[in-house]
């Protein structure tokens, strides 16, 4: 097992009616801005919950934090925080609100362009303290300190870290109301989280090993009866634990991690505004097929733990496993080749070119290059 | 599942080399103290990492916390911190050092007796911040608020609950000199921890089920080689990993809790001394046995997943699973039955008397009264 340090300081509230506690766990005299996605909540009657628990209190609204927010967007609500010297800020969405909302913590103390702050997480400083209430279970962002930011003008999407939210409500009712891409990309998203942690080199943690299969297993187990009812209770706070779970460091601990299926399908999203979940679903088949002898432990011990494979040599194991890995995807509605989504060879092309300029080594052995990322993404063209 | 709120801010910094980080993490101007138990740090070598890594500061030692701590000795380590101002405690020890440690720091500013806290840890008010080097994984008290304190005079032993450790350093390697009687009561701790949190009724959270019995075979896994060799860092590493995530609320999340056979073992303790995780071996098979109707889903699914017990009557298996459980206490080199420790009926009177006198009912229904107790302690004889 590898040195570790570990802190994860959330404090979580989960479960059927939680939002009532926001007035208790939000300071009372705080300067407070809400800030919110495209308007979903109003639909779904999460807003309406969160102003009656904060009934009695001021606050203002900052609306319109878009899928893989922008920074665009995210200066005006820096603008706004500042301009009403807001102290407190409650994200009432999914991950992109919170990703969103972490750096406008972060920006409304920081004199420069927050876009600095995304390319260098070095020059944050004070950040004003922020929680959420979770609609969308996928990102991790509520019990982590990272987000990720997108930036219109050049095309790009880099990933940051600076402070965990204050607190994290999660209501699996407030689910209910998704459509079914969004789970779909949600539970994706989840899964190669936990790859990204788990997918490296065997035998370093047999307790992280053990962990980050149980959060496989029971997205395997559940993703098909949450396809049937997206109203079942109990499978959406399976869900949103799980969710939660795959990326707070509990399964992190003294194990090397990946990340290369992410930094791949970030260049996705950047260039096409593909969902997130939909770009790791095509992207990690291909990535765990063209780093399988790097990885074939791993893969033969998840292929046997995760989906029961456990017949055949282990090139037969390996190749079925990968199968199995697709096929879930597949089973969760989802595309698994680039061509589904209308992406090309020339997006190849413009990745491998971004990758060699920055001179780009992904993964865990820091030795998938522009080359070998050429060689993935022609695996799922 | 369960609502439920969780939070736990510990900074755990894991490692070989990992005592040298103390002076980094100790403010410099604090007024220390450092808490130690019988002696065995100055032969370890542990005592001596620790003065080297605080070369150039002061502060002053309280030596013999012994185990299960006692509150007469802690009276005298409050007194001493008082004397000396003491604002940072530092326990150096096992999880009777630290917990002795916990109740110290509540009461030094506290006014009235220490005891009262123990009886009733609404009381306590300001604690004086507190750390630990782990010697010896087993309480998870270096990852939670809880400690186990005991009463010479009055034979008694309770649980109080308070704040966390500011931060915990776990360096295998100082496991390496523990005696194979100590380690196989921490695994025996451990394992049982994870039991109380686990195993009561089926189908409350399938991802905490996962991570239940994650640990429970990764102790049953490592624990034969651990007899084999305690000196291989990766398995000591494995063990300690496990003790601290087995009772840190990570896999207590929205679902119920037992932990009968701790207030069962404590009483044994309390009245004979016997050793904390020596106890529990001996109480736990008898407690499934004589609960085996209320828990008997749950006792199919470990034995499945724990012992791959899968064939046969499910009255079969449930009975061999049980005894799977005891083999494996017996494995440890560990006692399973009372009579292998002196202790005879007029104990299981005593304890019946004392459960019956506090109207107590333990167990996730509450219903295991002082002759349930009774039952329990004679099919343990």
């Amino acid at each position: 097992m590898n040195n570790f340090t570990f802190q994860n300081p959330v404090k979580l509230i989960f479960g059927k009616g939680s939002i009532a506690r926001l007035a208790r766990e939000i300071p009372a005299d705080s300067r407070l801005m809400i800030t919110f996605g495209g308007g979903s909540v109003k639909q779904n009657g999460i807003y309406d919950q969160v102003v009656a628990a904060l009934a009695g209190r001021e606050f203002i609204e900052f609306w319109g934090i878009e899928p893989n927010p922008k920074i665009e967007t995210l200066r005006k609500a820096i603008a706004l925080g500042r301009e009403h010297k807001v102290d407190f800020l409650l994200a009432v969405g999914g991950g992109s609100v919170l990703d969103g909302t972490k750096l406008i913590a972060a920006g409304i103390p920081y004199e420069g362009d927050p876009w600095e702050l995304v390319l260098d997480d070095r020059k944050i400083g004070r950040v004003v303290p922020f929680a959420d209430v979770m609609t969308l279970p996928a990102t991790g962002s509520e019990m982590n300190a990272g987000a990720v930011i997108s930036n219109l003008a050049t095309q790009e999407k880099f990933a940051f870290h600076h402070s965990f939210p204050r607190f994290s409500i999660l209501d699996p009712e407030a689910t209910f109301s998704l459509p079914p891409f969004q789970i779909a990309c949600g539970i994706a998203d989840t899964f190669v989280h936990v790859m990204e942690q788990y997918m490296t080199v065997a035998g370093c943690s047999p307790l992280m090993d053990r962990w980050a299969e149980g959060i496989l297993r029971t997205l395997v187990e559940i993703a098909p009866k949450i396809r049937e009812n997206p109203h079942d209770y109990d499978r959406m706070a399976d869900y949103m634990l799980c969710a939660t779970m795959g990326l707070n460091g509990f399964i992190a601990m003294g194990v090397p991690q990946d990340w290369a299926t992410h930094m791949i399908g970030h260049e996705l999203t950047a260039l096409h505004g593909t969902t997130h979940g939909q770009t790791l679903a095509v992207v990690l088949p291909a990535l765990l097929t063209v780093m399988q002898e790097q990885k074939g432990e791993k893969l033969l011990q998840y292929g046997d733990r995760v989906f029961g494979i456990r017949e055949g040599s282990s090139e037969e194991r390996i190749e079925r496993t990968i199968r199995a890995t697709e096929e879930f995807f597949r089973s969760l509605g989802l595309a698994t080749r680039l061509h589904e989504l209308g992406i090309g060879a020339e997006t190849i092309d413009e990745i491998v070119r971004r990758f060699d300029e920055r001179g780009t080594r992904l993964g865990e052995q820091g030795n998938i290059t522009g080359e070998v990322t050429r060689r993935i993404l022609e695996r799922c063209k």
